[in-house]
């Protein structure tokens, strides 16, 4: 078994990188934070003294909270920097910004980006940790790891041969490709499904079913994880409305029905009640939508923890 | 005497529904924590390791301000969430966002939403305290702690047959609601006044006067609240103008001649220097504004620590 | 040599009213916490309880952030006011904005305001140390202080007789009127450069040379500060376009060449690189940039440490 002196990464930029060890790792690291949870002190002495800073230059805030609770857990300064409004980036290039957060002398800098790849070419630019909280449409690291970590608490540590299939807006969704990549390495089997238009054929080569057919694709899953209808994002062309997604797609009472009978229902927040998600469904037994939530807070502090480790032992 | 061992309230939510002795405990709480305030180290323990989230959904510094300050010097860790900006909020319920901060494993909710009844019903959604920070044109439950906390500090701890007169725009002010049902639990005399328009007759039902005309209203009150003129909530068919406004019931030096010698004026700020008080009398002895302030901090603190104090034995 | 305790200010609001032995105090202390920056542990105990309040009335990511760093890291609170978005301000003068804050209980405000002469005004009117964060185009005195304490380290810590160019929007710059007093105080030669339109013969009151000739200002210096060009805040008649600037005073490679062979470049940032700087010249090993954002932070800690020692003795 792998224990967290083998973890060798001052970063986290993606799940495709990460070995199966690297993973395991992370969730065992997870699981020692969550036994602290409920503890009346809950914050642990590990980051005291240094400063984490959340680079958002998209706008987040329950990614952000998950992080600044994350961190402050570990008993962390936060400091947060919203791409939006700052002056701080207005004319300046990522590359500087970012060496600029690096000379405040900060420890850690959590980022969201709307350019896939960002991510990446930070960590290479700077020599403090750089954890991607969200590049694009490419990968959102920490969202597959508190996803796949709910996983394991559900159906067994050992994913091998687990059926998850994903529902909604593929095309478009940076935790389903995190999400491809945690839980193939993993062993589970994954099939996406959607529209054709959200869920191309293409997505076939990461080793994944893709099936239109919701009753077909909700069959035999132990666990389905819906994606959020971003329909800000979207232009009319991918669908012709919410209503007709809802009334083709939606996981209503009656579809409910198409599932055996321990499939548990996942989503990575924030719920559109009634539309990609029947408001009975989100609320009952099958629902895991609160304590995946609960997840995001131990495996980041479990991310930022490994990544500070490592990050201090190379100075 | 009442003693903090019988605070039974996890949630602040207003102040109908607290008992004379209940306010009471606040008070003396508020006391302790006032002598506090001038110690170099100001802060206590009492909240280490608490998160506490701000989620303001209607803007707001200075109760936020407030808030966050009294929270830190009980050593608590505060997050805010600004509902405007936020993410977190677009499209999603607000009990799921309250759940979803719950699950984050937050302590307490301190909550300013602009829908008049919201705190009561999160406090029944969510097993953590939740403090209304100001729930639309209902209640400011710690705008009125504090300032029949600084009337007990100025006219005596026990207010019956004090004389209050709360002056400005009643109709829509949560602040005046708050005040008028902690002075009369409290057994002070209530008048209020200003235009019929913005004082209706139909007040008289809370155990209040109301008297328009200004003279007879300030003639023999200990004490007058005036409120903030707030133009922007307010259509033009309330009163013709802020000048107006002002040439009525501004409280002037000329009209200071009609106060009782020793008689305070309150005002819960900002104040519009000029319209509903003429700026020598915001600086002048008879002023408690900026002792108002301060008691805000504390009177806040007695309000963390009771409930949060509460809901800690309750798990 | 000067001691701290000869410092016998509470508030920091410009550079031009302090004295030479008070700029030395000043490095003095931030050279001692220079050498705990890379300490493991890098929090110090020195404003353990105390709150700092950032009062940002102009936008600005990049100060407010080093003055949270610095505050963070002598354990201070720090709480974020934000005047655009906020409700304290609106209608309020900033007179009684700073009466409230002061009324909270806070210790400390760093402010930033668009009016010249806003934050001297403030240090007369409230108690509490106040610091300016740069108050119009009239002075941004820790900008200053870093400059010169990164001078001293390149230079050699006395600067009589060295010779400094800064290059760039002079007519606007806050910044360049900071540098002007302190270099002038330490000794330096100072030299001012640009077009006609943005380095008035004015200036030359304040004892520089103004040389619009770019080969002739940079051929003795031991260091180029160069300023960003704000064209936000330009119309068109300074200067007819940014292409025109850069080709007429842009520092580039070819200019380099006119520079004595160990002088340095400094910049306030955000770089606009290729328009005032050219990019390769940015990561140079002339450039000092990254140091100076490094210093920054050291010098803000040294204005808080001093600043809110002195107000604790006068209490």
């Amino acid at each position: 078994m792998s224990t967290e002196s083998e973890w060798k990464r001052k970063d986290l930029v993606g799940i495709e990188e990460l070995s199966r060890e690297e993973l395991e790792i992370i969730y065992t690291k997870a699981e020692e934070f969550k036994a602290t949870l409920n503890r009346k002190q809950k914050k642990l002495p590990t980051l005291r003294g240094q400063t984490v800073v959340n680079l958002f230059m998209e706008p987040s805030t329950r990614t952000r909270l998950a992080f600044e609770v994350a961190a402050t857990r570990l008993s962390a300064d936060v400091l947060t920097v919203s791409g939006n409004a700052s002056s701080l980036v207005k004319g300046e290039s990522l590359r500087d910004t970012a060496k600029n957060i690096e000379a405040l002398s900060a420890d850690i800098i959590i980022m969201r980006h709307s350019a896939a790849g960002s991510a990446r070419y930070l960590s290479r630019q700077i020599d403090i940790p750089v954890i991607n909280a969200g590049d694009g449409a490419h990968e959102h690291p920490t969202q597959a790891l508190l996803d796949t970590f709910t996983l394991r608490e559900k159906l067994g540590k050992d994913l091998t041969g687990k059926k998850v299939t994903i529902l909604g807006d593929i095309l478009f969704s940076r935790v389903a490709r995190s999400n491809i990549w945690a839980l193939r390495k993993l062993g589970a089997e994954v099939t996406l499904a959607g529209p054709s238009t959200l869920v191309p054929e293409a997505f076939k080569h990461f080793g994944v079913k893709v099936i239109h057919d919701l009753k077909t694709a909700l069959a035999d899953a132990d666990a389905v994880m819906l994606l959020r209808i971003q329909h800000e994002r979207q232009s009319s062309t991918h669908f012709p409305s919410l209503g007709e997604y809802t009334s083709m797609f939606g996981l209503n009472e009656k579809r409910e029905g198409w599932l055996k009978k321990d499939a548990i229902i996942m989503h990575p927040g924030p719920i559109n009640r009634g539309v990609e998600l029947d408001s009975k469904l989100a609320d009952s037994g099958r629902s895991v939508i609160l304590e995946q939530v609960t997840n995001g807070i131990v495996v980041r502090m479990a991310v930022l923890y490994l990544c500070a480790s490592y990050a201090a032992n190379l100075r």
